[in-house]
């Protein structure tokens, strides 16, 4: 534990000002000189090119998993798999996992990024420390079932001297659990100029891009048209990560933007632009609710004191320019910030993965979340869903499913470790245990002012509690920081809701 | 307070679960059709571009204080002034301050980049509410003394759809307090590969750097040759921005690296580079106790523990390259992360400016931290310096010092305010009162494993007290703790200094 070593450091500083100079294990040495700093880089070999990677395991040697993804699905999995009895390689482009649901949250400043950011060594340390166990910052470009390995590419952007290299590593047990990627439905433009919400590194250029135009808007030779246009918020999708993020806008137009940015207050619009109904999934009563809270504007003795309320216009994106958004009516909304949900896709990685899919394109799994066709291969979360010949509809990609299906598949494995069928082929024989049954619990979605909604139905059609409202906003908060992965996190992000309640979002553009 | 108004939110929100239906002023009207929301956006014009910005003030309107720049001088000023007297205009690059002496500490998540980043709108909240108060996030480009007014540019990175405009701001009063700039001597290779430690976004760039390197360094394919070099920190200038920055990467070493990212704890090192004396300000008893310090190397019944100590290296940097340094002795240092704080010079804008200059091209100031040869117009902090006609010695590029001037200054322009001579160039009979005079407080630098230098001496040759050790870190925290200067951040910087202690540093490359 960090904080125990600190102690014992602490301690040792208090009570031993000065090292007793007697004791020569604690004395310093000399600095070394140059030529023993230097000594290291000797050779001028840059990369060892002849097939780098980890070879298969051997019988004797711990089985080894390899995970491709850090989201829900393959967290899970690697929080509960059991490291006495595997090796855990994990392979994914970011070295944490992203609590998604409090994304946007971080958009505005309610939440800090680091406090929705969890690193994969804090989830499951093996891989920090165990010889055999390893987190590669790098991208699957690919796997050869036949041979049990993947071949992958490391991610090097930004460092101006080193260049991508390949490698190959041998799986005993394959996990994939990748993700979607977002979907813009092939819209023009899309991909180019709108925001996406998913990783912590989007929640940052949303926060950079607001904070811009309010300050741009505040400088003189701007015309008033423009100002409107840099201070308009379009979010494209009205899934609950689009509703949120409208929710925590509004919340922080009204509270902090009419205090720290008092003389464009009045230009600053928030738009919601959705083809459907808002929050499909939920109750009704719900969603009326939601779009009476959301469109609601502060009055005061009848004089308008906050142009807060989101706009809620149904219509269909066809182009997307650098300014603006153009509907399939024509009708022209010209945008400062533009935020797209419209939810997700299969990825390129799983379009060029050569099994059989499931509908929507993604990988096809069997009710043990197995890719059927081949051996050692499990999928799981957003990237993968049943076959048609389970008879069973492909889950929806929310958290939940995903990180139910990376609980599973962790007992699974560590059950068939047990049984001794960890290592390569060796499962063949071994009782895979009961299939894997996806129970709902029920959805979430805050709106701002303090509400949320809470829906506890197990379908759309089914019974059970639904609310909304404070008690459901407090549920929400609640249940979320309970689900927080880490003590420091869960910790950081009460801190955040506490500051941000005393002191308002902080808005220094950093 | 934003406190309170979120307590009076959150009562309402509690008390009143529905809105009541009856009174008009609090029902949500319905949203507002899209023609409505479209009509903001009628003409075609971008900018207004004739001659766009403030014009002069009127005699009967408050006068303007332009201040230029967002660092320690100019947020002192801007904190002290009064409101009452004076619309206060900021221009300045970036909108918030840089608590520099804890920025070292962020590189390795000691402290977060928010804990030490103020927005002005917080130092001087009229800038966010006052008519004719305004941040404008711009460079100044020129000054036209005769005319009383600024020539600005806007700064408007990233944003694809929009180019940088001009304005012009008239002023009664100006303060120049625009820093100085990151010195490298003219050292071929130094400003395009080495990382300075003055912004925020430097100390987030040689984060993501070193934890990248980190990662990189444990991937399959890479050989031992290339990980040393990844991991080898090489700190350019032994200055206290220098030593703290080393003692923070060997506490980050010594305590998260050997935690979290054991398979590479062995390659990576800190090497110092200094051509003369490190910390040449401070007490020679303070330095050697430092350097034996900064090399310490753990030993455990004679096993090393850790390879954490810095190495010193007695040289003059002739060359930088992309993946090394070259000393002027023809020795190649290799390094992954290169960061440069070898002092600060005059900035271009300095530089440009047509007015007596004193010794280092700095700004030439009088007793009063006027520019002699115009009227209303001042300069503080690292960008000025006395006119040697002065007969005073130009002062050291030091956070104290700028912020002493702050203080002073504001005093005198509310003084000359409140006499009446707060208009442009209405001061010219006005008493400026007593001149400045600098007393030196002493110096204070951390150097890792919680022990710090404090230097209690006016200067170098006088008498005081100096001191190191655990007691001089608890007085450095405690000091520092005490100038951070708003409530949040104090409380940021508590909490982090707790959770660091208590959970360690932070990995999550975001």
């Amino acid at each position: 534990m960090p904080w125990f070593r600190n102690f014992i450091h602490l301690s040792t500083a208090i009570t031993r000002k000065q090292p007793p100079r007697k004791s020569p294990a604690i004395i310093a040495p000399p600095p070394p000189s140059l030529t023993l700093i230097l000594q290291h880089f000797s050779t001028d070999a840059r990369y060892n090119h002849n097939n780098p990677g980890l070879g298969p395991t051997k019988g004797d040697e711990k089985p080894r998993v390899v995970v491709l993804g850090t989201g829900w699905a393959g967290c899970r999995l690697m929080k509960d798999i059991d490291n006495k009895q595997y090796d855990v390689v994990c392979v994914s482009p970011r070295n944490h996992m992203v609590f998604t649901p409090l994304l946007a949250s971080t958009c505005v400043g309610t939440l800090e990024f680091r406090s929705v950011a969890e690193p994969i060594g804090r989830i499951q340390p093996a891989i920090s420390r165990e010889p055999g166990s390893y987190f590669f910052l790098a991208n699957c470009t690919g796997v050869d079932f036949k041979n049990h390995e993947i071949h992958c590419q490391t991610v090097t952007e930004g460092v101006d001297s080193l260049d991508p290299w390949n490698f190959k590593v041998s799986y005993d047990k394959l996990v994939i659990a990748s993700g979607a990627q977002a979907s813009t439905f092939g819209i023009k433009g899309a991909l180019e100029h709108a925001t996406f919400l998913r990783e912590v590194h989007h929640a940052q250029e949303i926060r950079r891009k607001l904070l811009l135009n309010l300050m741009l808007s505040d400088v003189p030779g701007i015309t008033d048209e423009e100002k409107r246009r840099l201070l308009h918020c379009v979010v494209v999708g009205g899934g609950p990560t689009g509703v949120e993020f409208s929710g925590e806008l509004s919340d922080f137009i009204r509270k902090d933007v009419h205090q720290r940015y008092a003389h464009v207050k009045d230009y600053i619009h928030v738009t919601l632009v959705e083809a459907n109904e808002i929050l499909s999934s939920f109750d009704d009563r719900l969603r009326k609710y939601a779009i009476r809270q959301l469109t609601k504007i502060d009055l005061i003795f009848d004089t308008l004191v906050s142009q807060s309320g989101v706009h809620f216009v149904r219509g269909i994106v066809k182009d997307v320019k650098h300014d603006k958004i153009i509907l399939s009516d024509d009708t022209h909304i010209p945008y400062g910030v533009l935020v797209w949900s419209t939810g997700v896709g299969p990825s390129p990685f799983v379009n060029a993965l050569e099994v059989p899919k499931a509908p929507g394109g993604r990988i096809g799994i069997d009710e043990w979340l197995r890719i059927p066709a081949v051996q050692d291969v499990f999928a799981i979360g957003d990237c993968s869903g049943f076959l048609e010949s389970t008879g069973k509809p492909v889950l929806p990609a929310l958290a939940q499913v995903a990180e139910r299906q990376g609980k599973y598949l962790a007992k699974l494995l560590n059950n068939l470790g047990k049984a001794g069928g960890g290592h390569a082929d060796a499962a063949a024989d071994i009782d895979f245990g009961n299939p894997f049954v996806y129970k709902h619990l029920g959805s979430m979605a805050t709106i701002g002012r303090y509400k949320a909604l809470v829906d506890l139905r197990q379908s759309k059609e089914g019974k059970g509690l639904s609310m909304a409202g404070f008690a459901s906003w407090f549920i929400w908060r609640s249940a979320y920081l309970t689900r927080v992965i880490s003590w420091r996190n869960r910790f950081y992000v009460a801190i955040n809701w506490l500051t941000t309640f005393v002191f308002g979002r902080d808005i220094s553009r950093i």
